[in-house]
Formats: structure tokens, C-alpha cells, sequence
């Protein structure tokens, strides 16, 4: 009988190889993957509220201010106070960020129509609905209940 | 149109919540998800030579070298030099660190059943599918080659 293979170590070791190429192809660019991910997860035309980011983005607010930082020496973003909270802060694309927002905008869309190239949308849906499901159990806590 | 989903965002958000998970899991036995994890990728029996862990676990020499200074204090592994490499080093798990292993292969093996209860598992196959051939391609670096 063939061991089963395991879900978790196939999200662990693939979410970890497709890092190293990100990463490698921000480095091509000068940048990392995580100011790459910054730079799209930040509303173009809008700009994102500082305190949103971290959350959506899946970082803890120390890392994500030490990228912010090193954004803002590069050029990429500037600081608005929130209009609607005094208190808050926008992060904003300059337009050399939002330059940049597209060079990030393509390698992510390369990355995901070779996959997409090679196999039958379903099979594709099907990953969807696993990750979906996993999200949603571990959402509701249900995994590990006892 | 819908915005299509994207692969990778849906690879790293499940493995964050699933990492997020398998920590919550190891405080619970005053441990962590590395450690867990170290405990499985060390041969129960025969012991792993310490420079083929790191790369079998994706992780780097800093970082695991600080993992088995934890485990070597709190009595889960202890060295020995390699039969076959006067230079080299053996890990070991101790009869603690065996019975550890246990508790996390239970916690590895119910989060593996527990999506694989509510799945078809034609659509599991297809995930695999999904993951084996991004490994593949990026293997081959066939991604971002231009």
C-alpha cells in the first residue's frame, strides 16, 4: 500500500519553492518579494489604510513597518493621514510604485497561466476547493476540537 | 468576468493558517510547529545525519541549529557522531522524543484525515496534481526563464 501523501506537506514545500522564485525574480528588479506583495496589496488609485495592510497581507505589524520603511526610502509610497480618522495613517502608491505594482502585476500573472497552461481547469477548481475547505475548517476551529 | 483566483496567494494563505494551526496544536504540549516537525523528519529508528535535516525540512542551518539546541535541552534528540563521516553528526530522538513524535504524527495524520473526510478524493488527487506540477516546473526552472 502507497503511504498517503500529506496535504500539509505539499502546501508547506510548494508555498516555500514558489517564495524562492518570487524572491528571486524581485531580486532581478532590485526588490524583494515582500515589497512586491506590499506593492499589490495596496490600492492604486485609492491607497490602503496602514492598519488594513498587515491583516490582509497575512504579516505582523513590526515586519510590515520595517517594509513600509524601506518602501518609502525607495520611492515606492508616501504617508496621507486617513481623511475619515484623524489618528490613521494611508499608504500611497507614488508613480513610481504603481510602475513597479505592474512589474509585480505581471510575474504573478506569468507564474499563474504556466500552471494554468499545463492542466484542465477543473483539476485547478479542485485545488481551489481543497484550500477552500481547509480555510473554512480551520475557520470554524473544527480540526482540532477533540 | 470573474478575476480569476490566484494560485499563489491561495498556496500561501493556506499553508499561513495551516502553519498558524500546527502552532496553536504544539503549545498545547508546550512545543512548537518546528520542533513537531523536527521530531518527524528524524528517523524514529535509525537517527538522521543533522546535515541532511535541514534540507529535507526546507528549513536553514541558523535556524535549525537553534530547533536542536531546544530539543537537545528539553531531552527530545541527542547527537552522536556519524558511523560513516568522523565528521559528521548523528540526531537522535531520545524515548521522550519518540513518544513526542507520536502526539505530532496524530495531530499531522488528523488534519489530513479530517479534509480528507469531507473531500472526493478525485478532487485530493487533483490537488496533488496542482502542487507536484509547480514543484516540477519551478524545478525546471521553467517559470520566469524569458
Amino acid at each position: 500500500m502507497q503511504k498517503e501523501k500529506s496535504i500539509d506537506h505539499a502546501l508547506r514545500a510548494t508555498w516555500q519553492a514558489v517564495a524562492k522564485i518570487y524572491n528571486e525574480q524581485a531580486a532581478k528588479h532590485d526588490s524583494t518579494m515582500a515589497v512586491a506583495m506590499a506593492l499589490l496589496y495596496i490600492d492604486a488609485e485609492k491607497g490602503t489604510a496602514s492598519t488594513a495592510l498587515g491583516p490582509s497581507m497575512g504579516m505582523e505589524a513590526t515586519s510590515l513597518s520595517r517594509i513600509l520603511k524601506s518602501m518609502e526610502e525607495r520611492g515606492l509610497i508616501y504617508r496621507e493621514k486617513n481623511p475619515e480618522d484623524g489618528r490613521g495613517v494611508f499608504i500611497k502608491l507614488t508613480a513610481f510604485g504603481i510602475e513597479k505594482r505592474e512589474v509585480s502585476k505581471e510575474s504573478v500573472y506569468k507564474f499563474n497561466q504556466k500552471i494554468r497552461d499545463k492542466l484542465d481547469p477543473v483539476k485547478i477548481d479542485h485545488f481551489f476547493e481543497v484550500t477552500d475547505l481547509i480555510n473554512e475548517l480551520i475557520c470554524e476551529k473544527s480540526i482540532f476540537k477533540d
